[in-house]
């Protein structure tokens, strides 16, 4: 997969790839043919290998079929079943029986969701340790801060990575509560077909234990499993953004208190070195809230047993939404593993913004009817230590 | 407070109005005050009463205060330390010290939004109540599954209840885990004034707990709780959302399977009882998803110590969200309270579906190899079951 | 009228506001009143004075009214017409005859979006005054260009400011573009109502004259106008938001190539001068695009004759769409007004740049054959007078 | 091209693929080449044909090119470059000579949008014709108006109809007024590079007329072009939108006014008509807005001579943008030219609605003081007259 209108998205290689969504959907296919059959509602001639039918010559069909009837797994089952027709006749009778599109499409996608969502977190556990070491070694490397651009107070660069790495922890667990759960419903969400073929209740949880996924009544018109991954995303990006948008102006040549790593060429002047990570983060972080209201709004919009745009609209967003986290984590890794700090630019910085930046100190050692302190880095310490306490808990919890 | 371009607004009543807001600031610099004193920061007679100071004439002023500092709290507090100077001089010198702007305002928003919250978890438990009576009452009531606008299969109005009640407690759990911290950060987040002033740590924690807030290191430039809130709402216009939909469509005068209870006139047409709940509803989940993604559009751009615009963007869009959700709240727990529900007319649209509706049932029963059973409506008891006691448990839980 | 969640919203004065919404459904009424007894259709004795029936007291009664019908129109024809029942009951028969609530409102919407959008026109006409005086004077101050945050090539500051100005002249054009119809349509968009009142079919036309509005077939249900008014408002805040990232970075101190003439201050930090008018706009260019985008998809679902929902979110969305643009381009007048630059700042910066930012012209000569120029310039000269002669045309063409 | 993620993908064929965007960045360079010949800026036998240079075992090399430079123009010039370097040396060393990447990434989106618009004008004028001969001959078939759901008045189909035209119409009005034009600015927007080669100020216009777009003073930072692009794509997808929801609406079998004329299947019900083009047209008209939204966002957020980020998020929501519109579009021709319509499930809806759908003429009668009117349509005809003609006008106008 290229995609030269978003540098960077081969990162994401697979996940969410029309490939990928075909086998996710062929292994719902598959994994309730055997559930059938291990449940005793089909006979156990019903078992079916399916993965490898869909060659690529079938795509323009399936293309042509998943338009005509609104999504892919219409024409996937005409598919498998004929193939399976003259072979094996059984799986061919009762391939898909009792589950309705959305079943399928729903429960591939969490399937893929699941995956994603499991690499993310991983990255983000790399990040964490990195973000931990780069704060600790920071953590008395006085600079300016600034407010609405201007120079505050001093702190150090170890107190602001400390607000990127609490912003990353913060995302983690709003992964980390993410639930991925089967869609079992039938034609309109009352499993009656499944009850009319004599399954028991808990043949979704049969089905959910093969595919690891979780048990769960049917959601086809409750879309809220899908807005909490959207804004778990989001929340994902919503961190990196700030990280980036810190680079970005900290690597401006006038302040060069960072750098990234490895920076980007220009197609004219051979010597620039662009922070094009961060600018390739960024881009991600102003796009997902959008892609997140979307989902939203269609989870709001949803009517009947199933709704007309409102259910179609989800998968490219979601598959869109995923991408761009996943290659903007990656990318927000590297940034972070590679990011040059510049102690003595931020230090020069602080001396030339004397006695300005050191005003509220002497109001404040005033007030308090002292001398003014030798450094005004308040609790510093404190919330290094807490953030770090922080990141080692979440960690630990959850592995 | 009256709102002609939002009708229904005078449902918020005070919540996040102007005068609320300049006490929330108020109630903010009290409790600091206090704090300040209770813990030896401050001499004992630094204490002050500040509320009623702030006089309606004074607005105008404040009004251009407001935009010259780009916050409401820099003219707030000169206000206020003019007011004490002469008879309470040291309270007048002790007043603020210690906090930035942000650290009042975004406390102030916090004890707004707690407020907010408490009241949305009161109307859903009350709407869940309903919905629950509908559910149970309307278990049996056989109707139309329709899907992309088509008749599908049978279900009943229960059923259709529980997606109903599943996304209003879905949206209950997210409010349920919501935070309300303090901010206490200092010109730069590293609380420097207040460690110069020989604080102790625990003193955010002193306010918080006079504030009925949560204590948490600062978070001046990470904005979680904001984007957390925002999602949280937006979760409950969608669960409002979809049920207005159901009714919209559902009574159609061709449909005619439900009717608001008190529908809105016309101008016009004396006789006409439009869904105007509904449709006021619907209104509200059209817009907030947008408003939430300006939160995080807002987060992923923060920068430096404290952004420009990032920041002040927030205020007034948390403001509509939260006053929109809760008026879209009460909306649809009067929408529920009221609903008239026509089982004649279901039974009627169902006994016109057939035979089409029942072809699923049909070839569901010869692949069993037997008769087709007498309905054809699955788990409904289970799910109508589980989701009664999802219900029962949240409000247990969390009561 | 107050915002303290929108620093700077009392610059929009009344525009939009509850009162002047009022007045304007209410000037909609007389002169539709007008437009019947001028054109015949209603008796000469039907004229009546409407303005100032409504008193302060009605204002709960008719909160109330505006939810229950879903509009404010509703009420306040009820109350005007009970007004005029006695004295005037000619009048109170034929008040709002032949129109529907959506007409009167959406006529009113227009009228004071006509209002919003003549303001702003003169306001860019100044901003574009300024910004070419600007551009003229440093049209030979040179600065370092920066792309992606780097030293690229010289520039000239002259050669910035028309990309601002050219901004601001393409949001003129979009702005002059708009058309402010009546809305004319009766209950169902037909003009049933006033063929059988016997009108003649240019009784809109009258109307429109009266009220300085075009006239129009019914677009009840084609939300173009509302649309097109939204994207012109939100050209705005890109043009002024472009302007307002420069003025946020240059103003940096490390930097320190321009400051803000009149800059916040600091509840906490005396000392310190914020780029408060710059984050200010860019807090609203952050929101627009996102209520932009709220009025397109209520105008991709229109359905029936009138929507629910779709329609009744148009109008809170608007009020605020059009308030921040007249906030923020009210505060680009006076950022741009009083903006200090500073050529020595940008000199010592280019100066500072080389011989890096110089690379690109040596290749260049040496591709070229020649030694190089002594500037790199290129053809600001050219861009500067194109963009002059542009705002020259553009204020003459339209006044 | 596949996308099971976006069923209907496949009708926007080529437009802004991978490989359109590769051939439209080599077509930059090599007319960019072939204007410097001409102009005689570079000597003649730096002309070269650079087409079919790139093979696909490129791509991955390309790809990541792409991310490290932030975009995919630095990784092609090196990759001309060189398979130049050895057969054309001149040409090699020419190539690209006075551009930047974003002179030929802009212009590459510009060559590739006017080709998708001018096909999407063309769709509109087959959906007018369609819309103007179905309006015609619907213009006496009355059916029930629907307000908020509920009848109002009587209408026609074919003034519904016009209001489906209108807004095509719109939509192509806005699309005619687009302007793409080339992007020639160097490194910094100054041409610097240019005049240091030598080259004419109407180089950029000799590139325009080579390459069919329109001559421009460089738009580095003022996006006024993209967002325009943005606006008036969503236009369409309003305009759509519109009637697909009304075609949903009216498709349901309680109400059977009219037919998709090819319904889509189900996975489970074989007898079920699903109206598969509206509910993917839908889905377009609910994701494009947000898409404009982004594109507003990175314009108002232009900094620098090129902001980070705000351009690289341009392409991707462009090429979406375009491909859903133009999939949309002609998903709402085929919607439009199979449409089946009928009448009699209209009347009979309208007869069942008396009495209270003639409540509001009674009234208007007795105001009259006559007897109410065999008919109650109004200015039916005029409002299809009208609607006939602006579309005649439109495409005369512009053919």
């Amino acid at each position: 997969m290229t995609d030269f209108f978003w540098p960077g998205d081969h990162r994401a290689a697979e996940l969410f790839s029309e490939e990928t969504f075909l086998e996710a959907l062929t292994a719902v296919e598959v994994a309730w043919l055997d559930t059938l059959v291990e449940t005793g509602v089909a006979p156990s001639d019903a078992k079916a290998d399916l993965f490898g039918v869909v060659e690529p010559y079938h795509d323009e069909w399936l293309v042509e079929e998943a338009e005509a009837g609104g999504n892919a797994v219409i024409g996937l089952v005409a598919l498998l079943r004929s193939a399976l027709e003259d072979a094996q006749p059984v799986a061919a009778q009762w391939l898909h029986r009792g589950l309705t599109s959305q079943d399928v499409l729903d429960t591939a996608l969490m399937l893929m969701a699941q995956d994603a969502v499991g690499g993310l977190r991983t990255d983000i556990r790399g990040q964490a340790e990195r973000l931990a070491a780069l704060m600790t070694k920071h953590r008395g490397t006085v600079m300016a801060a600034r407010t609405l651009t201007q120079h505050a107070v001093p702190t150090t660069f170890g107190v602001k990575v400390a607000s990127w790495l609490t912003g990353v922890l913060d995302a983690y667990d709003d992964l980390d509560r993410l639930v991925f759960p089967v869609q079992v419903g039938g034609a309109a969400g009352t499993r009656a077909a499944l009850v009319e073929l004599g399954a028991d209740p808990d043949i979704s949880a049969r089905l959910a234990e093969r595919l690891g996924l979780v048990d769960a009544l049917p959601w086809h018109t409750v879309r809220t499993t899908v807005t909490r991954l959207g804004d778990a995303l989001v929340r994902c990006t919503d961190a990196w953004g700030h990280i980036a948008e810190d680079v970005l102006v900290l690597s401006r040549p006038e302040i060069g208190e960072v750098t990234e790593g490895t920076g980007g060429g220009s197609s004219t002047m051979p010597d620039k070195k662009n922070p094009v990570l961060s600018a390739l983060i960024r881009r991600a972080a102003l796009s997902t809230p959008q892609l997140s209201a979307t989902l939203h709004l269609a989870a709001a919009q949803q009517v009947d047993e199933r709704a007309g745009g409102s259910w179609h609209v989800e998968w490219a967003t979601l598959r869109d939404l995923v991408r761009r986290t996943v290659v903007a984590g990656s990318q927000a890794f590297d940034l972070i593993a590679e990011l040059e700090v510049h102690p003595d630019r931020m230090s020069a910085t602080l001396g030339g913004a004397r006695p300005g930046i050191h005003a509220e100190q002497r109001r404040m050692a005033e007030l308090a009817g002292h001398a003014p302190g030798g450094v005004y880095l308040g609790e510093m310490d404190r919330i290094i230590e807490a953030t770090l306490e922080r990141a080692r808990r979440t960690f630990e919890v959850t592995s």
